[in-house]
């Protein structure tokens, strides 16, 4: 297939954000298969979904993914391809730590479930929780079995909904374990050894950043 | 007091990410206060929190905070100084719209009071769910209410916790009624009038993000 060059896939100078904006794309395209819609060009997506035009191509084009002139890109076949770059085209396992409200709340979070990530489980310390589940029916298990299960039945991504006194502990325990990759929702910074990512998702900080525009009443941009 | 700069404050340079890191700095001060530190070096805090020493002194060195040679940063000054950069030295009033797991899960947040937010309610369509309350003891109030609550008791930012479908419609209601910034956790994009600021936080972004350096075999950074 012309342009559809795998090495530049694997090209450092592909940033986070970019992985981000592909995924507002996925997100996108999505809603557009929905409506039954087979083609759009980058300019229709840009104004239907708020987007910058020249972006998407220069996104796409990245990624070998050029559209057809006078047609635009083919919705189902971008979505399959953005998927296959996002690491979508296999599953992928998640545990998540914490079945307070936050957890529960992510454990059912619709969009995971639509994009193929798999919830593996809730993993809690208190022995009242264990064994109950989800309204989603995700099941809650005891923390300290989490090492036997994940032998069994690696996870990918671990979700961190813990207190903030507990997350380095969590997270020191399934990086031991093999876990790679960690999406943190506890406050405050967490160390990992190389090899492993986290995303932080301090929810404390994103509201400082609006609290911080309304206080400069500076707020005519979108983050 | 000596390279107090107002001056620059307003500068358009000034990032959406130096704010987030001043936010990440203040929580750094917060665990180093509650320790009873009294001072501490740019590279000391680096070290203790894994941040960069040289980002710290320059990120500081912008809104005039020059530390004190020999000693470092007063904890407690520079806790103050960054709440009043981060427009914390007021009260920021939050309405949480949508009263599912996660509108739950964000009135209890306990960061957001730590800071001195104040979650002034949970709103929801659901006749059902108005009149009770979170854990935390957040109360519900219908969300048709909202326009008429508002008017005596404005609210400074609006999270939306809705279901992507009503998103939308909800953040045209908060913003006629004068709301200027808006915290989303609903997937896709928002369209907002100029003058109003949106922070979208879509978890199956930051997901995908994970997935994305997974299947690159490149997870040697932090997100």
């Amino acid at each position: 297939m012309p342009g559809r060059n795998k090495g530049k896939f694997g090209n450092d100078q592909v940033s986070e954000l970019t992985a981000g904006r592909l995924s507002v794309y996925l997100r996108c395209l999505n809603a557009l298969d929905d409506e039954g819609t087979k083609t759009v060009s980058s300019k229709a997506l840009a104004e239907q979904f708020h987007l910058n035009a020249a972006q998407i191509r220069k996104d796409l084009a990245y990624f070998g993914e050029f559209g057809v002139r006078g047609v635009g890109y083919y919705v189902k076949e971008l979505k399959r391809h953005l998927r296959q770059i996002l690491g979508l085209d296999r599953t992928v396992r998640v545990g998540i730590f914490g079945a307070g409200n936050l957890g529960m709340a992510l454990a059912d979070y619709p969009g995971f479930r639509r994009e193929g990530f798999v919830i593996v489980g809730l993993f809690d310390a208190a022995k009242a929780k264990v064994g109950q589940q989800s309204r989603g029916g995700v099941r809650i298990f005891d923390v300290a079995d989490f090492k036997k299960m994940v032998k069994k039945e690696p996870i990918d991504i671990a979700v961190v909904a813990v207190p903030a006194a507990a997350a380095q502990s969590v997270v020191d325990e399934v990086v031991s374990c093999g876990v790679r990759a960690v999406l943190n929702f506890s406050p405050g910074t967490l160390k990992v050894p190389a090899g492993v990512r986290v995303k932080n998702m301090d929810l404390t900080v994103s509201m400082e950043s609006l609290s911080f525009f309304l206080a400069r009443g500076d707020a005519d941009g979108r983050a």
